[in-house]
């Protein structure tokens, strides 16, 4: 069989998997995200900082000395001194890195903040990107609770600020040093119960999402999700005594009143050091922000908060949208966590060699977007495109450029057509795929005039819905009129007053 | 001998070479470069656009099938489907990418603008990062010489609506095919000619640094660097005949007046055709932003502009700075390229195997705010820091947490201090290093009176550079003063006013 002749090649325009390209909507709605990001950090005293895309691999917390290519979860390479450098895949281990680099220039307590990209090397999927927007805050240099507490209410304050309005939106604190204090008080502590200890706290993560009888089955000997035995897939449990669960489940249930939930806390972890360390400072940050007027609408005392299983080591936070719509039971339903944080003591102290107490929230911008887009809280419809001059004679280019720049110099949008110019119909289609208000023309008649042709597109649109036939339009020609050259800026902005264009 | 005990590993704090942390002074001065960039382009009709940081290497352009690390000038990595990925080096590369792929969604002619970092995995040295901003807008879909006279036009006027007065920049014009023309003269067409080729672009480059007589040393045999035979460094010359050198140095002469280089050119490269129609396109340039209120001492035909050795394809372009220092011979000193670019016809054909012509424009953001800075035009100012509320009495934070609250309900920055409460000097040090323009105390006698004290960081440092003794400071204490609790807001505002402090 004879081989086809190959075509030349040809190279395929595509994106990596996981990678995403935007368009103005999306640009423009989330610079206005986080404007009013920033107006709040700002007003609590945080100041910008910014670090690089790339770190050292070692900085970002992963120690790779015996591998060849380090790119699990992190994009990785070598440089030409054969150090290993990885895109950060958060702005808090480059944070980290930064205080300790430049520890004593900061004022401390060091506030700051910071937004950019980050990368993950890992299975895109549905919603899932390998590279997205975070937005940060942190307080490094202060162990005290307020500090957890200030970061809080700034989290409550800035769902406001992006227009999510109260009771759909909560944030929820919690411990962990009272989830430390919960498994040392059934007996888990100690190297040898790492993996129970993780069940455990897998269990109490699921308290949002499961009923209580249900998440004392993973706390003892274990569950099939199917709902009975043998049915559907069986997830081991922690093998916890039914009296140790109940422990478990007593201090980790949610509870109207924050007194009660630390009140319940306090008894059961009565034995426990760090358990009453951690009480206390969820107490503390209870009271400093109903002192302050947050609410428990705002933000709650919620002890089922684990926020996974990273370098936190006191208070936890989450941000939680409650969306307007109902579940069968009447309770809203979650849009769930759209940013959260914690205390990370340690994170700094990796390369001080000393404590350093440091506290922070991250607020997912990509995944927060996509939830004010569902609230209709940002702005997504189509912004009207510049006023186009158009081509009617090639040979007169210089002189429709000199009318975009008279109304450029006016500070309207427009622009000369810059495609091939034989067919107006073409010119005219083209501003309306730009969305553009009006369109001048100028024939060698109305040259003649000293006039030049508006034509106002949107009312030509509307004017066009309601004519019958191709020849009413021909005679009556909707929406387009004459004006002298010199009168060409005032008419053009007379037609974008009123259509309420932005920027006329 | 014994070896000396180990001391526990700590982690060394820092970034790769080339890479740098951006403080608030650098960061709210790129804001806002980009705002006023952003501004001229929506006004030309440009909408924005965003591609990721990374792309198929391929895509970039390096094609590296046999290499096992392509990292010659990028920074790349093998996805785990082993096809390699490179972070982007400029934003041309991926909008010719973005294009193909959506190709016949956008409207054409495409005019977008987008901003963000490059990398270059090249050795850095001194304002020579590998990680820096980019601003670049381009028009694709239109072969016509009128859409690089709108992107030189809309260069001259970003420069001015950055604060760079008329006289201080210069939009340089010239164009490849002009340059070819002028090889194509000479005889040196051809495969077998593209390494003098490439000698006598360079040569041509040093125009605007080396007066004719040298670059002429390089169009011929070479040139010593040290002025004479045998002195300093020799570059080999392109070899050219003094007759071909005249041709040369008579075509890329910089004149005052465009009409005379267009006629220079038209003489010399009567015989080529691509030479006359690159003089065409460059007339027709010279007339569009003549008729549009251009002058020569903003966009300037100059035949030297070379333009680097990349895809150029017809007209180039490059912004140069003129600062106001003087050479000894009483011209204005160059502080060199800020930006540039050029029509690129191939590019975007390379992914759809038809001809799609484009031009665009790149401003080197990092590169131009250092010239701002020098000229003055970013305000580096320390910005006012927040008015600190102190902690006197260790067990009363909430009420402190309160007046903070109020303060920023009303729209004042202000903060808590978070730091060990114990000392109030410390807290008054941490008031001054943050700039702060007062400070809120409330000890147990204050409070009982209901009132607190607000002290005028800035008045007071006035004062005490006018008082001579601790005495006198400690009996006076100027610029402190008491109010009633519920005045607090009202008398810190009033203490802004008189500072001017932008968001009080």
């Amino acid at each position: 069989m004879a081989e086809k002749p190959k075509k030349p090649q040809k190279l395929k325009a595509r994106l990596p998997r996981g990678l995403e390209d935007r368009g103005p909507a999306a640009i423009n709605a989330t610079r206005a995200m986080v404007e009013k990001i920033r107006a709040v950090y700002e007003l609590y005293g945080f100041e910008p900082v910014e670090t690089p895309a790339m770190e050292y691999t070692d900085a970002l917390g992963k120690f790779l000395p015996d591998q060849d290519r380090p790119n699990e979860g992190v994009f990785s390479f070598q440089d030409d001194d054969e150090q290993w450098i990885s895109l950060r895949y958060d702005l808090t281990a480059p944070l980290a890195r930064y205080v300790a680099e430049n520890f004593d220039a900061l004022p401390k307590p060091y506030r700051s903040y910071r937004f950019g990209y980050v990368f993950r090397n890992e299975k895109p999927g549905p919603g899932r990107f390998r590279q997205f927007m975070q937005f940060d805050a942190d307080t490094v240099g202060s162990a005290t609770p307020a500090a957890d507490a200030e970061i809080c209410m700034m989290a409550a304050d800035t769902m406001e600020a992006l227009g999510i309005p109260r009771g759909s939106y909560v944030v929820k604190v919690n411990n962990r040093k009272v989830l430390d204090g919960v498994l040392e008080a059934i007996g888990l502590g100690g190297e040898e119960n790492a993996g129970r200890r993780l069940t455990v706290l897998r269990a109490i993560d699921k308290l949002d999402k499961f009923p209580a009888d249900e998440v004392r089955k993973l706390l003892g000997p274990g569950r099939w999700d199917g709902g009975e035995e043998g049915k559907g897939d069986f997830t081991k449990g922690a093998d916890l005594s039914p009296a140790d669960a109940d422990i478990v489940l007593a201090v980790t249930q949610q509870r109207d009143d924050w007194r009660e939930a630390i009140a319940a806390a306090e008894t059961y972890l009565a034995k426990s050091e760090v358990g009453q360390a951690g009480v206390s400072e969820l107490e503390e940050i209870a009271k400093l922000v109903a002192a302050s007027g947050y609410g428990a609408d705002r933000i709650r005392i919620d002890p089922t908060v684990v926020r996974g299983l990273e370098y936190y080591t006191g208070p936890v936070y989450e941000v939680e949208l409650l969306l307007d719509t109902k579940d069968e039971k009447g309770r809203p339903v979650r849009f769930g966590s759209v940013g959260g944080g914690g205390r990370y003591d340690g994170l700094v102290s990796r390369f001080r060699g000393e404590p350093v107490p440091a506290t922070g929230f991250s607020i997912g911008v990509s995944r927060l977007q996509a939830a004010l887009t569902m609230l209709g809280e940002l702005d997504t419809r189509a912004e009207f495109g510049p006023v186009v001059v158009t081509v009617f004679d090639r040979d007169r280019v210089a002189d429709y450029q000199k009318m975009v720049a008279q109304l450029r110099q006016a500070g309207i949008r427009a622009e000369l057509y810059l495609g091939n110019p034989k067919n107006m119909g073409n010119q005219l289609k083209y501003a309306d795929r730009r969305n553009s208000p009006c369109v001048i023309i100028q024939g060698s008649d109305e040259k003649a005039r000293g006039e030049v042709q508006i034509k106002d597109l949107i009312e030509g649109a509307k004017a066009a819905a309601a004519i019958a036939s191709n020849q009413e339009w021909r005679e009556t020609r909707p929406a387009q009129f004459s004006c002298a050259e010199a009168d060409l800026v005032a008419r053009v902005r007379e037609v974008l007053a009123r259509h309420d264009v932005a920027w006329g």
